[in-house]
């Protein structure tokens, strides 16, 4: 038998165990031009919880009844398609099974002897790519500039921080507790950091931390960190706003300062965006991020969790800040 | 002797002609390589408020006490400068005073054979190119899709939506009259119109007009028609944040839904942006305008108020809508 997570309710406000099922179907048999795959790692994002919600946006919300999906990690472990051997490793959005079928539409091989598994769904893979293509194509980052990014210990902030330092940027950090702020300073290298939870004026905060003002703000965030970001921007700043954790378990409408005139006064521009828009990028960009890699230049780090049992949990606690960089669970 | 118009007060909420002092001077001299200048037409703009903050902006604030500037054709009356003769006109930012003296520097020449004078402070001057290089450089407006206009009957959004029209897009405005309704749909070829005064649901007005989205918002008002632009707005659209008028005059920040999620689901752009950030495009935007005006292509319409005392009245109109296109006053 194979064992299946659904979704079982839409979240209310934050997610909780009681919106996940478990069931168990029988393994299907593979067909001709199909492989069978075995799960092996699943990265959970906070990304999401937006699909949770029914609502129109960038890729379809999920299905209540139906198996939720990620990016995964999954061994071949039979195959009737000749571009993939039993024993080769995948990379793709997959269901939330131990075993599923696929016609290897939309997958990528991967190559556990280049880099651990592990990495093509963090670093090598959509995270990498989420902060180098957010830089590059809407950021415009110029050496010499000032860079601040929120979420800043988390899976794409501590990419983003890391880049910024390779481009000869100023780099400041938004994060929230001691041990987050000492990370991205030691282990990633920013310049400075600021510990959202234990400080009282934000706006002030990021003044001093930026004397030149801010010229890129990277937002995982979202809420009123963006704010006191926003109230810093020099002109012709940019703001990639990638996500914004602190508005998805929201249950009404959040408000906040308007922004209009604040982006008219210094010709500031605000893009949402998803990796998804760049998808003819990838190649390059994961070029680029292995090239990194091999010269050392990028560190990264990985809350692993096991067990297929946990993948909601490892779900939750991320609206928690319980991991450390990206949230992965082992099957 | 000379009559100047001086900021008295910075003006808090709607401006009232108490903000406004009229005093008199003597006549300058003009000395070697300067020009003497006499005010013909003063353009009369929104923007203006802003500059009345004591605020960091894309422009330095007014002084309390010193005379205020905007957009002026003036005719040279005396020239000790070799560039320019006597009964040339001159386009510039110069100060609210029936005489001035100049160096000549930013002052271009305008040519009142190919155009009327008071063209060159709107469909020719920064108000048509406003329009133009907001839709060229930040809404990249093409062919087919559907462009959204508010202040519509305005002198910058009259000329958005028939660039929309030149284009081969689908424009549709937003105004605040019956009568403001007619004019973009007759005298400027607008497919379709909201009186946002009349209309109690306009995210749904929008959507009604816009049977397939909106790909380009041109904003001129920001609150809440914004908000419900925002709502409408494409996968991948693009917000040109022009103005936001409907704040201009508010004494307290204002409050709004906030706009990241939003940004996130549709990969949305919201830029900020003032005419001057393309300085060096105005020679091709002057050029693109004059030939659509001498095709017939481009209507405009104005608001002439005579008489140098009704500089601040014909200001203070503005916020009331009681201006037909460009608001301009004859000296």
């Amino acid at each position: 038998m194979n064992k299946v997570i659904l979704l079982k309710n839409r979240p209310k406000g934050r997610p909780s165990p009681q919106d996940f099922e478990f069931t168990e179907e029988e393994k299907s048999q593979i067909k001709e031009g199909e492989i069978l795959l075995k799960t092996k790692y699943v990265s959970v994002d906070p990304y999401l919880r937006g699909r949770m919600r029914d609502e129109k946006s960038y890729i379809a919300p999920f299905e209540v009844g139906k198996p939720l999906e990620s990016g995964i990690i999954a061994e071949v472990v039979e195959s009737n398609n000749k571009n993939f051997e039993k024993g080769d490793f995948v990379n793709g959005m997959l269901q939330w099974k131990q075993f599923q079928t696929s016609n290897g539409n939309g997958l990528n091989k991967v190559d556990s002897k280049k880099a651990p598994l592990k990495a093509y769904l963090g670093v090598l893979g959509l995270t990498g790519m989420t902060a180098y293509l957010g830089l590059e194509k809407i950021g415009k980052l110029e050496k010499g500039e000032t860079l601040l990014v929120s979420g800043a210990a988390g899976a794409v902030g501590s990419v983003v921080g890391q880049i910024g330092k390779i481009k000869g940027c100023r780099v400041v950090g938004i994060a929230g507790s001691e041990e987050k702020i000492d990370r991205i300073q030691e282990k990633f290298g920013f310049d400075d950091a600021i510990n959202y939870k234990t400080t009282k004026e934000m706006k002030k905060a990021i003044a001093e931390a930026c004397p030149d003002g801010v010229d890129v703000y990277y937002d995982n965030v979202g809420g009123e960190i963006l704010d006191a970001a926003l109230q810093n921007m020099n002109k012709y700043g940019r703001i990639i706003n990638c996500g914004a954790i602190s508005l998805y378990n929201k249950t009404e409408t959040p408000t906040g300062p308007r922004v209009e005139t604040t982006l008219i006064k210094n010709s500031i521009l605000m893009q949402g965006f998803t990796v998804r828009d760049f998808v003819k990028d990838f190649g390059p960009a994961q070029k680029q991020l292995a090239a990194w890699m091999e010269q050392d230049k990028l560190n990264y780090m990985e809350t692993v969790v096991e067990g297929f049992e946990n993948i909601p949990q490892a779900f939750i606690d991320l609206f928690d800040g319980k991991n450390k960089g990206k949230m992965i669970v082992m099957v």
